[in-house]
């Protein structure tokens, strides 16, 4: 028998069970309430109207190209309602800069693959979305901290990639209800950001994956919008936007997008040549018509009830948790991100959790690309109700003031 | 504005556009008889089975699961219909030995991301799949003939792979009626590929994207089928197999699977958790019920046609070319593969045949790893009738006629 780990490349000993996802397969029980997933409502998938989506393909003329192979950039007028889409948000951008990615995983993905080599060095802020250090490992990179509220000099972070046997490749980041914290860069701390990356001459890469989900407050422009004021022209962008269709119409689909310059655009549409020659061409005809007709209504269905279920999961935070504990109160997005004592640590909490208070969420560390925040957790309130929101943050303020006691 | 290419990974130094698809891209014109295409002609595509497969998940309790987020390995029932699919092929397998991709091609680009570091070598034939050569160029290996046929030994391969910077990581074949020659791999050849994999303790890849395609002639056992029966499990097996729906179903949905060793299962689901979460959960859903209601039936559609336009133009060619033209007769598939004299351009004889024949097809020399093959071309005979196969040989019959009458 051949001895596998021996014969694949080195690459592959960053891929990883993650322990956290494969515990959390098993809370898929009806005795625990999950705060755990991350997932949207399926109850507010556009069900019928993709119904309506899927049948009009097949009754009509575009029957036969629906099933049939398609272009690596993606259906053109998907492509079209995009770039439209990206005007209205102050991102002035044709149909030659959006190109379709099998949801914004995969944009990522394309990312990592483009900008890094071994040792490369790739700046996301502590913490960050877990799926994008997965996507990244994959090219072998080191990370540094990318901080917009810091003031690290460009030198810094210069000398740290060399030191560590590349150069700065880009900096990753979600503006706008980041998962895990569901928080937003303001507008200052993104401008600086757009500084740090012209200092580095790196791109910035905009993961805008929820960016559709604020339910208050003002809007900030895309990070790509605000470099489009600096600059005048999306084709001399650095900005890398990434965008899925995942939490506002559904994900099961996998259709999501990056818009950018189109030099990029361009070496992308031959890596998807290569990789997987193009997203399925029906899928991306049925989101089409979707969002033509009813993108803006879909997304106010979804506001309703999230805004409600964020509403409900931060009074209860409020009601139940004990001094001592701290979490973000988000404009938008899935995610509250509760910050314990210092010493108290979340997987822990979470194996206790199961056990007896029978709640289950993410512990941080995951997300942090140096292994701290073990004192933190990531709760998601888009798939829980009022009663599960008010019972299952009860019983674990609970847990989490016992611990406390007997620490103390 | 940015330098990208001087940011951009190494990797993507090698992610070029291919000058032959530009080219092809502005031959969908109607005055063109084409046989460069390659793909399924789509009215032979199930539309009817697919329009009900996809009303009934909507019109059922599954159309929820249909829209979300799915696990990576796929989805289960259509892991068990291939599990039976692939057992009726000689080869037991369980749920644990499928993992479904977005269409075959994803499973090269996985494949070569598992196995290749910079430099390591990739033994592949004189010619192979194009396909192949750019999902495993994003990897950088080098390449190193693969020869079914011949008896170089196992030292040559492993010196030549160390002279190269790295080692031999896997041979990599489509046995049966390969794109581009159409040919198969007999029995004995495929047995000596196995004894070579042995002997350089590498994977062989099985790219059995046409298997289906068979039309005439006796089946010859898969290569993990024959491995199967050397050494009794699937899970010991080092051959690892590529399947696909695009040719017998529809290449739209992007559904394709691999069917190998648990180890090796268990690190692709990995990997596309990384990459792209998981393939269209409804997609695999609608190819599972057309799948488990007429696979064979559907099969025997596409055999009855494609046999015909394979007889037909084995028929043409016979009539037209001139003599010293030489072509394969192909027991499956959607390809014959044409030798010219030597000396012979094919990119050069596609060139003067759109002025003048108006018949498109693929030059020879982008299959080839080494840049040879240029006397050699690529005739597809799956979208094309028998008027235009007839009309189509001739022109390209008194094309080279008069092209060798002119270097005479």
């Amino acid at each position: 028998m051949l001895n596998w780990e021996s014969i694949f490349a080195t690459r592959s000993s960053r891929m990883k069970a993650s322990e956290i996802r494969e515990l959390l397969k098993l809370l898929d029980r009806p005795d625990i309430i999950s705060f755990a997933g991350g997932i949207p409502d399926p109850e507010l998938f556009p069900q019928a109207e993709f119904a309506e989506a899927y049948a009009e393909i097949f009754g009509g003329p575009a029957v036969s190209a629906a099933l049939q192979y398609s272009v690596s950039e993606g259906y053109r007028p998907l492509r079209e309602w995009l770039a439209k889409q990206m005007t209205a948000l102050g991102i002035p951008a044709t149909v030659d800069n959006i190109f379709i990615t099998s949801g914004s995983q995969q944009g990522l993905d394309y990312l990592g693959k483009l900008f890094l080599s071994p040792k490369d060095t790739a700046l996301v802020t502590w913490p960050t979305y877990l799926g994008a250090l997965q996507a990244f490992n994959a090219y072998e990179p080191n990370y540094d901290q990318l901080n917009p509220g810091g003031n690290r000099t460009p030198q810094a972070y210069i000398q740290a990639a060399a030191d560590a046997g590349g150069r700065v490749k880009f900096a990753y980041l979600s503006a706008d209800f980041a998962n895990p914290t569901g928080e937003t860069v303001d507008r200052a701390g993104r401008e600086r950001v757009l500084d740090l990356a012209e200092e580095l001459d790196i791109p910035v890469i905009e993961d805008a994956a929820y960016q559709s989900l604020r339910y208050d407050g003002e809007a900030i422009p895309p990070i790509l919008a605000l470099e489009i004021a600096r600059i005048g022209d999306i084709n001399n962008a650095r900005t890398i936007y990434c965008g899925s269709f995942s939490k506002t119409l559904a994900p099961g689909l996998r259709v999501g997008w990056v818009c950018a310059a189109e030099p990029v655009i361009r070496k992308l549409v031959l890596m998807k040549q290569a990789a997987d020659l193009h997203s399925s061409t029906i899928n991306q005809m049925a989101i089409c018509a979707v969002a033509e007709r009813g993108f803006d209504e879909q997304v106010a269905k979804v506001h309703k009830v999230y805004k409600h279920r964020r509403n409900a999961m931060l009074a209860a935070l409020e009601k139940y948790m004990p001094a001592g504990v701290t979490w973000t109160k988000p404009e938008g997005g899935m995610f509250v991100w509760v910050t314990l004592p210092k010493g108290t640590d979340g997987a822990e909490l979470l194996a206790k959790s199961i056990q007896s208070a029978k709640v289950a969420f993410v512990p941080g560390r995951a997300f942090f690309a140096d292994g701290s925040g073990e004192n933190t957790l990531r709760l998601s309130f888009s798939c829980a109700n009022d009663k599960m929101i008010d019972e299952g943050v009860r019983r674990l303020g609970d847990l989490i003031r016992g611990g406390m006691a007997e620490a103390a």
